[in-house]
């Protein structure tokens, strides 16, 4: 772990170095008091390490690295309204902490920024990042778009589940590999398979996410277990419930739906999903892509060790045990 | 009027080709609508005749060109939901027709678009593109956010708000101009000069159209005739009046704006107004602005006859009756 020691380090400090201006107040506090509210940092790290693993110093990509994650708070910013969340990382988010307008206008500027970052970059590989970064940024929208539409769809298929999530929240983290990749100046092939490693990792990660709402250590988990149960998110767990159950499951979920009393919603939904086999059938599809992510990171012709960081990385986000 | 009438025409062509995605719908259903509610197009226009003055046929830049159109959307889209306008160019806002989240998303995704289109320009270009387009970015970010500031505070200086509207409109006339010639290979005195020209001809626009809310012949206008008046709004008519007013015409102003009666408010406000002079103070400064944007186009050293275009155009911005 020893690089990617030294890069959450690095990072950090030059998170911090991210400056500013003071006026106009209700612009740029919000960004200033948001960007530096935590979080893992994992997306700016993938650049670093994607650049790291095609034989250039990480430090090469910092604003390729910095622009993925301006990018990524400017959609949590802007997420967080459309969806009405209070708290983000623990700590009120923007539109509740100031309002909608600020929200809306300083996650605006905060896009630009993101922009003005790679701009920072050689100009040699502006246009290929450009290119990786948009194509993203689109998708991430339609992605945030699609999980929008899903909440008021009846049912929702599980590859348009997975779709969405790749779309949302798994592209940008082949996007922060390849971007790391193009400024070490790797081939078109070795950025694809990067990417894919990203993607794939993605998408593990976001069903692990699924999972351990319900079947995570209560006292090892940040939220509270059970939350998505409550709030009658479509997960994978329960979209694929709702695939294998037999008559008498289905009529059972579709009431505990409507329960009230929380305990008794989850210890029910628990139940069931137990008894069909919910969770071994999410994780045949998470460990699917985990594979994907593998064999992609496999196929690319570089030293092994120079893989170490990536899959220590992975390991990390994907082995929480459950 | 000929290479504006051309242009005019190619222009709305080549808005019709843009080509956002079936799917989501709601994301890219309110972007079609949006886009083709019409408008001047004065901004693509700028870059187009930007070109051109630099001896590049304005085709050159019609990427950069329609970023600059879909940019200035991308704002409308978004200031709509902060200003809750129920109305653009007589049709329903986004924000109305579909709802906050729906304009919130598909501007974000319309800002990204706008980037793309800047990224069919020649990659040589790219960096100079990209450097003038997302400074003006940032600054009409912070000029939407004076101007909301404006609004609860209790005064507001003349510079103060002249500063406002350079940046919220003004600074995209000039950057349009100035990414025409840019493409175009213009020096970088020049892209100076034409930029300089662009935002003082938007300075003087906007100080026109506040005057037009009041002042404007009634049959000529497509608005309603004193709606600045009955809002309250801080024109710069309402400030110059307020700085100019002895103490007995600053308690009537006072005064004046708690009258409810739309009637007894406009015609009361323009009484005092022209008791004080207000109308020939504002002119003043906008004269002044055009002056400038006149020097700045003057000291453009190509063949007068290529400035006839920029010059009409001007003259249709600038010269409404009033």
């Amino acid at each position: 772990m020893e690089a990617i020691a030294k890069y959450a380090h690095y990072l950090e400090t030059e998170l911090q170095k991210l400056d500013f201006p003071a006026t106009p107040g209700n612009l740029y506090d919000p960004l200033r008091y948001f960007m530096t509210l935590g979080g893992k940092r994992i997306r700016p790290m993938l650049t670093l390490l994607g650049a790291e693993l095609f034989g250039t110093a990480g430090e090469k990509a910092i604003h390729a690295a910095l622009s993925v994650e301006i990018f990524h708070n400017f959609s949590l910013i802007h997420d967080d309204i459309m969806d009405e969340a209070p708290l983000r990382r623990k700590q009120p988010t923007v539109h509740t902490r100031w309002n909608n307008n600020v929200a809306i206008l300083s996650g605006d500027v905060l896009l630009v920024k993101a922009y003005q970052e790679i701009c920072k970059q050689a100009t040699e590989v502006l246009p290929e990042l450009m290119q990786v970064f948009n194509q993203t940024a689109v998708e991430v929208c339609e992605g945030q778009q699609h999980d929008m539409d899903f909440e008021k769809e009846s049912t929702v298929s599980i590859p348009a589940y997975i779709e969405m999530i790749r779309l949302k929240t798994s592209v940008l983290l082949g996007c922060a590999l390849q971007m790391g990749a193009i400024v070490a100046g790797a081939s078109t092939a070795d950025q694809q398979l990067i990417y894919e490693f990203g993607q794939h990792i993605g998408i593990a990660f976001q069903i692990q996410d699924d999972i351990l709402d319900l079947y995570a250590d209560p006292e090892k988990f940040g939220k509270q277990v059970g939350g998505d149960v409550i709030a009658n998110k479509k997960t994978l767990l329960l979209l694929k419930a709702f695939e294998m159950a037999d008559e008498q499951q289905s009529a059972k979920l579709n009431h505990l739906l409507t329960v009230q009393n929380t305990t008794e919603k989850i210890i029910g939904v628990r139940t069931i999903f137990d008894e069909i086999g919910v969770q071994a059938a999410a994780r045949k599809i998470m460990d699917k892509h985990t594979a994907l992510a593998m064999e992609a990171l496999a196929a690319i012709d570089v030293h092994e060790e120079k893989k170490q960081p990536l899959l220590e990385l992975s390991d990390f986000l994907l082995v929480r045990e459950f």
